[in-house]
């Protein structure tokens, strides 16, 4: 058996560096063949000493740049399109990840898609691009590696729904009052993920879900109304499979990206590895379900309705709640301008076009002006 | 598509007539070839009317019987072996239904089996029927059936762990000292699911859940190390998977015998069907787990130490506790005195013969004998 080789794009990223763990817990089956970080350089140098990849790319470096390293956006690119990468792992964060997952999968490799603005933004592209080249994606959230688990192979017809939980985030049980004098610090406090800045903003604002429910729709080709949210503040059951036949299937586990990871480059196999603390339902209990509060996080609903009325606007919903969050971040917005913010481009830029990746990032482009705008950034 | 032939072996019990139920839904799928029942004339008939099939057994016959019935107890291995039988649902309950079970699998059919008793008295006999005759064993029982499914085809070298759930029965919450002044009537108000009285019985006891063990180790190849259980009050997660890279599967549920009945006859496909409950999580919430009280339940324990223990041990425990639970439900032992019982035919019968039928046939009624004489039937 040879290493499959691995591209890491984010390499220094909260799942850059679970990938990095995975792949080092697994030295005969994986190997590291291009890192690419954005800026952290410090990060990335300690990555390549200790994995020596063939290609090393910096989106935008500082001094502590290496000079043999590709530097500049086209980097994650090039790293995916090497011929001894088999697998991207794509866990780049924004609307930058397109580009590298539309041309890994036009050369038919495996994408491990962490990258949610990939299929968010062109989930229409990315399909095609992965029909036309023969390339697969496999998520590497929890929520939808849970659901390809679940469905295990068995044709798309046997699935009459899928339930993505939510754990909620920190304003789970937060008054629409309260969420108004939300701040900063603790939209940061998740209860259960320990993730990067923005996701977990987006798992406050339930941004986040609503991604998902779009990346849900393009990666299982179900219509929205057959995919559900529902909360379930323990963040154990990482998804639901209701089949034809009444039958639900879940899939469970501590809240770790190791297992995502790991299932992303292995599926539809299973390999033995001890990087996912075992599960204690007992430890576990009690897991508790409840009704998602629609009316109050309104991210959802917005990116649901974008999602369903497709075009350009689950880009323009993206490009919106990501600069609205970087704002957030800044600290120059209150909690629920975002969503306010996501709702007014999403109005004022209805319609725009969507047939290329150009036209993508011309919409993308255009939500995030609309909203400096609106701030007078 | 022809519709597949079913036979369905204690057609007037509470699997049998959830099979029927569901072979009503699915005409075009299923049809009734041969049904048998153990002493219900009257509802065989009404059965026979509506069904109609080419076969029909009475093991006791009464006043009621038909004179074109097949009575006496090999109407069971007839009805199994009907060239128009595809599928042979067998809800025999007790050690009886052993011989069509290995019957049907020598000559290669499907056997849909909810007689826990065939694997739990034969299975070194049953699985070997199986291999020589081409024939499958699809469990119907809840657990096993979610367990299958949470396998879903995967190499058993994939799984690292099973772990059956225990609604832990009517006296989850008793102490040793309460269980000892059991009645017969708080034994059988089983809190979640609706059963026959045997097995609600062992549910009490939690022999049940012992019986479940020794069939899951035959049905998945699994060793007893790596078997365990969970008391889940809600019966609504139906087992737990836990595979080589630590995911954990779960199939969930109502508690209903629908689907693992319409699943044993589908398997490894789902068809749409509207008989199951739909399942709401929220509804479904809270959903606990707790530590299964091993001494204060002696039968869980005895029936696992006569499953490792192998040979004709896990059918004595089966015979005694059948022969036991018998005599309780006349009335005429206490609650704590089934597991009593077990355990002295454990004892004084180890090391009885078991690689024939006839051996375990012998092992069976040496148990059952063993049980009346301790206490003086």
């Amino acid at each position: 058996m040879t290493a499959r080789g691995i591209a890491i794009l984010g390499s220094t990223g909260s799942i850059g560096t679970t990938a990095l763990r995975v792949v080092e817990r697994q030295p005969e089956r994986f190997r590291v063949a291009a890192l690419t970080a954005h800026a952290n350089g410090a990060l990335l140098r300690e990555q390549v000493q200790q994995f020596r990849p063939g290609f090393v790319g910096l989106v935008e470096p500082g001094a502590d740049a290496d000079p043999q390293w590709c530097t500049g956006p086209d980097c994650l690119t090039q790293a995916a399109l090497r011929e001894d990468v088999d697998v991207v792992v794509n866990a780049v964060v924004g609307s930058v990840g397109l580009d590298a997952t539309l041309a890994a999968l036009e050369c038919g490799k495996r994408v491990a898609l962490a990258n949610k603005e990939s299929l968010v933004m062109g989930g229409h592209l990315v399909t095609a691009a992965a029909r036309r080249g023969g390339g697969e994606i496999v998520p590497v959230d929890s929520e939808h590696s849970a659901v390809l688990q679940c469905i295990a192979g068995r044709p798309g017809a046997e699935v009459r729904r899928i339930i993505l939980t939510a754990s909620g985030g920190p304003f789970r049980e937060w008054s629409r009052e309260q969420l108004r004098h939300a701040t900063l610090a603790d939209a940061l406090r998740h209860p259960t993920w320990s993730m990067g800045k923005k996701i977990t903003v987006d798992s406050a604002t339930l941004a986040n879900k609503a991604l998902e429910v779009i990346e849900a729709h393009f990666l299982f080709g179900l219509p929205y109304d057959r995919i559900d949210v529902v909360v379930h503040p323990q963040s154990i059951v990482h998804s639901f499979v209701e089949f034809v036949d009444g039958s639900v299937l879940a899939q469970l586990g501590v809240p770790s990206m190791e297992l995502p990871v790991l299932y992303a480059l292995t599926h539809p196999d299973r390999i033995a590895d001890g990087g996912i603390p075992p599960f204690d339902p007992v430890r576990a209990s009690p897991l508790a379900f409840e009704t998602v509060r629609m009316d109050d996080f309104p991210a959802l609903r917005l990116g649901v309705e974008a999602g369903r009325a497709g075009g350009a606007h689950p880009a323009i919903f993206n490009a919106a709640n990501e600069q609205a969050v970087a704002i957030f971040l800044a600290g120059r917005i209150g909690f629920t301008e975002i969503a306010d913010a996501i709702e007014g481009a999403l109005n004022s830029l209805a319609g725009m076009p969507s047939d290329t990746r150009e036209a993508l990032h011309a919409a993308d482009a255009a939500a995030r002006r609309a909203v400096r705008d609106r701030f007078g950034c």
